[in-house]
C-alpha cells in the first residue's frame, strides 16, 4: 500500500477502506507517512468528502493511535457534551453538576479558548487552585466521587488527532466536515462516553457562519456515530449573539454558578437545559426531553448542582469558600463601560466582534501558546430586545491592561447593533439531528 | 503574507496574485514554506486550477528561482519543441537537425524515460561517448557551431519547478493542467527559447489518455505562453500507437538518423515534418505551415541535417565513423521475434502496453534511479493497417537479459490486435491550438 494511491483515489472522489485509512494514520502517527502526504489527503477530502463510514474508519484510527480512558470499576451511564465553540458559552460548566446530580456521569475533556471562542480549561484556571491537568488514576477517582470531572485532554489521548489537527490549522483543511467530525468523536469516544450530546452552533460567533454547514456537520456527527455504535444527540443552537450576561474566564465561571442558584440569564437557561434534558435521556433517566428538561428544572431547585460544583472545586484542588469569596470581586482593575449610541432596542450584539474583542482584552488568545487573563472579559447589562435609552450602560468592559482596553471597545462599540423597534422573539434552538438508529428520542 | 491563507484563498476559489503566487515559490524554494503546505495548495490548484495569467506567475517565479542560459552574442531565432511524451517518440533527434539546417537555433534541453514514456537523454546516451551533461559554456559553443545542442537540465535550472514535480509525484497532484503548463514552460524559457512548437500527445501511450484532457493543456500552454511573452504553438497529437518503426535508445537514434537519410516511416515523418514545419514558422523562416514543411523536406533531401546530426555527434564527444559503423548491429544478445497470432490486419498496437513492456526490457524506468540499456527496444516490422499472415514476425524485441525478454514477451503479444480487414486510415495530427495574438501561422 502507498500513501500517494491513497491520496490520489480520494483526488478521484473513491471511498477508502478500513486499511487505507488505518494505513495513513497509523503510518502518519509514527512518522512512516510524511506531512507533505497527509497535508495533501486532507485537501483531497476537503473536496471529496467522506462518507459515515469512512469517517468512522479515521475516528477509530485516531482513537486507536493512543490511550483510551479505562472507566471499568465506575457505574456508568458515561454521558457527555461537546460544543462546536461559541462566545459567553459555559453551558459545560452548568450542565455537568446538573446530570451528576441525575445519577449520569460525565466524563468530561475539554480544550482552550482558540480566536474568538472560549475554552472551558481556560475558565477552570480562573479558580485558584484548581487543576484540570490531571492523571488517569485522579480522572476516575473524581468521576466516581463527583459524578463529573473537567480534565484536559492528555498526551496519551488521540495523539493522531493532535498531529493531524495541528497540520490542518497551517494547510487550509480545517473546515472539513468529515475531519472535523472525527477529530471530535475519537476524542470524546477516548474519554470514555457512550453517549454524546452535542450543541452544534452556527451564527457569527460560531465556527459554521450557516444554518447549511452547522446542519450538515451535526447529521455527519450523528451518522458517524450510529456507525461506531455511540450515540449521539446533535442539536442545532444559535450563536449570533454571546451566550447569557457574562464573557470571560472566572465571569463565565461566575455565571455558571448563578445560573445552579437559580439565577441564570435567559439565554443561557435555555441552551444549557436543553442539552442537559437531551444527555438525561441519552443515560436513560427520562423518556423525553421534555421529561429530562423538567428533572433538570427540580434538580437546580433542590440545591444538589450548586453543592456538587462546590465539591468538584475541591476534589479538583480549588478551595471552595475562597471561590466563593471571589463572587462579584474577581475583576480587573482595567475597566470601563460601553454606553448606548442611540435611544430604542438593541437589535443584536455580534457574536464574533464580541469574541474578537474578548481576544484583546485578555479572554482568548490568537495562538495557542499565549497566556488569557481569568480577570479579563465583558458583563452584558443589555442584550437583544432590550430597551435602552441613549447613554445607558450597556457592557462593563475589564481588561488585562489599559491598552488592551483601549483596543477593544471600539471593537464592542461597534458590535452593538441598535433599532427603534423590538426585534421579534426567537428561539435559540433549532433543530434536532440524532443517531437515527439508536432512536434517541428528540 | 501567510502560507496558510493563500492556500485557503486558492481553496476557495480566488485568483492568486503574482505577490502571492511568488511568496510561496521563493518560500518554498529557501525552505521556508514546508513541502506540506506547498503539497495542500497543489492539491487545492488540481481542483480548483489556475487561470493564465496566475499560472504565467507560476512559470516566471519558477524560472526565476534557478539561472536562465545566457543566449546572448548568438544570433536566432531561438526555437525549441517539447513533447508530453510518448512511446518510440524520437521526433526532437529528428527536427534539431533539421531546423538548425534552416538557420533556427534550437537550444534543447530534454529529460530521462520514465514510466512507459522514453527520454531523449537516454536514447543519446546510447551513443558511445556522447555527453548530454554539458557545462553553460559547452551549450552555448555547440549550439553556436552546430545550430543545435541536446542537453540535460541542469541543476542550476528552475530548481523550484524540481522541487515542486517530486513533491507533487508522492501527492497525488501531477496531473494538474496549470501546473504542468508552469513546469514545462518554466524549463524552456530557462533554457533561452524564444518560441516553442509543443506536441502535446494523447492516446493509451500518452500522459493524457483523453483528447479534450490533452487539449485543455494544450490550450493553457498556448495562453499561459501568451501571457508570458512566448510564442507557443501547440498541436494535438495521436500517441496511441508507438510512433514509428523503433523503441529503444539506440534503436531510436538510428531510426532518427534513417529519417535524415530519407528513410522515415510515414507516421514518424508526419509527425516530425509537422513540427518542424511549424518551428520554421515560428522562427520566421516560412510565412505558412505549408511552406514550412516543404522547407524541411527540401532540406533532408540536401543531406544537411544529416551531417549535422553527425557533426553534433562529435561536437557532443561520440565518434561519428563509429556511429555508422554501429548501425544495423549495435543489439542486445537477447533478442526474440514477436509472430502474428492471427492472420488478417494489425487493427493496433497498444502504445502503452508496448511502453510498459519496454520497462521491462530495459529501454524505460520506473524509479529515476533505475539505470537503462543502450540495446534494449522493439522493432516493428508490422504496424496498424498492414496485412499479416498468421506466423509472420511482427516485432523483434531486445531484452537486456534472458528474464527480461521472458517478461516482456507475454505483453507485447497481447499489445497487438488484429481485425478481418482494414483498419480506416487516420491522419496522427488532429488539431493545432496557438497563441491568437501573436498571430502564429497555424
Amino acid at each position: 500500500m502507498r500513501a500517494v494511491d491513497i491520496i490520489t483515489r480520494k483526488r478521484d472522489g473513491a471511498v477508502l477502506s478500513r486499511d487505507e485509512i488505518d494505513f495513513l494514520i497509523k503510518g502518519y502517527t509514527a512518522g512512516a507517512v510524511p506531512g507533505y502526504q497527509m497535508a495533501a489527503w486532507a485537501m483531497a477530502v476537503f473536496f471529496n468528502g467522506m462518507n459515515a463510514e469512512e469517517t468512522a474508519f479515521l475516528t477509530e484510527a485516531m482513537l486507536k493511535s493512543g490511550a483510551v480512558m479505562d472507566l471499568s470499576g465506575i457505574p456508568g451511564p458515561f454521558v457527555d457534551k461537546h460544543s462546536t465553540g461559541g462566545v459567553g458559552d459555559k453551558t459545560s460548566l452548568i450542565i455537568a453538576p446538573v446530570i451528576a446530580s441525575l445519577g449520569i456521569k460525565d466524563p468530561m475533556m475539554s480544550g482552550r479558548a482558540l480566536g474568538h471562542t472560549g475554552g472551558t480549561l481556560d475558565k477552570l484556571d480562573a479558580i485558584p487552585g484548581y487543576r484540570t491537568a490531571l492523571t488517569a488514576r485522579e480522572f476516575r477517582r473524581i468521576l466516581a466521587k463527583d459524578g463529573f470531572v473537567m480534565a484536559g485532554q492528555t498526551r496519551e489521548i488521540a495523539p493522531a488527532d493532535r498531529l493531524l489537527y495541528a497540520l490542518r490549522d497551517v494547510t487550509g483543511s480545517v473546515e472539513s466536515i468529515p475531519l472535523i467530525t472525527a477529530s471530535i468523536l475519537s476524542k470524546k469516544a477516548a474519554e470514555g462516553a457512550e453517549a454524546l450530546a452535542l450543541d452544534v452552533k452556527y451564527g457569527s460567533g460560531a465556527f459554521m457562519k450557516r444554518k447549511d454547514d452547522a446542519e450538515a456537520l451535526a447529521q455527519s456527527l450523528a451518522d458517524t456515530g450510529a456507525v461506531m455504535g455511540m450515540r449521539v444527540a446533535a442539536t442545532l443552537t444559535d450563536m449570533d449573539e454571546p451566550l447569557g450576561a457574562m464573557m470571560g474566564n472566572f465571569l463565565e465561571v461566575e455565571e455558571s454558578f448563578a445560573c445552579l442558584e437559580g439565577g441564570g440569564a435567559d439565554d443561557l437557561m435555555e441552551v444549557s437545559l436543553a442539552l442537559a434534558a437531551r444527555m438525561a435521556a441519552l443515560g436513560g433517566k427520562a423518556a423525553t426531553i421534555d421529561e429530562g428538561r423538567a428533572l433538570c428544572e427540580e434538580a437546580i431547585a433542590g440545591g444538589k448542582p450548586r453543592r456538587l460544583f462546590l465539591d468538584n472545586i475541591e476534589s479538583q484542588g480549588g478551595d471552595a469558600r475562597r471561590f466563593l469569596s471571589m463572587l462579584g470581586k474577581y475583576r480587573s482593575e482595567y475597566h470601563a463601560d460601553v454606553l448606548a449610541a442611540h435611544g430604542g432596542y438593541i437589535a443584536r450584539i455580534d457574536a464574533l466582534k464580541t469574541g474578537r474583542a474578548g481576544v484583546l482584552l485578555g479572554v482568548g488568545r490568537d495562538r495557542a501558546e499565549d497566556a488569557v487573563s481569568p480577570v479579563a472579559g465583558v458583563q452584558f447589562h443589555k442584550k437583544r430586545g432590550c430597551a435602552v435609552t441613549a447613554g445607558e450602560r450597556v457592557m462593563t468592559v475589564y481588561a488585562k491592561h489599559e491598552a488592551a482596553l483601549a483596543a477593544a471597545l471600539p471593537l464592542l462599540e461597534e458590535a452593538v447593533e441598535y433599532a427603534d423597534d423590538a426585534p421579534p422573539a426567537r428561539s435559540l434552538i433549532w433543530k434536532d439531528v440524532a443517531s437515527a438508529c439508536y432512536g434517541v428520542p428528540v
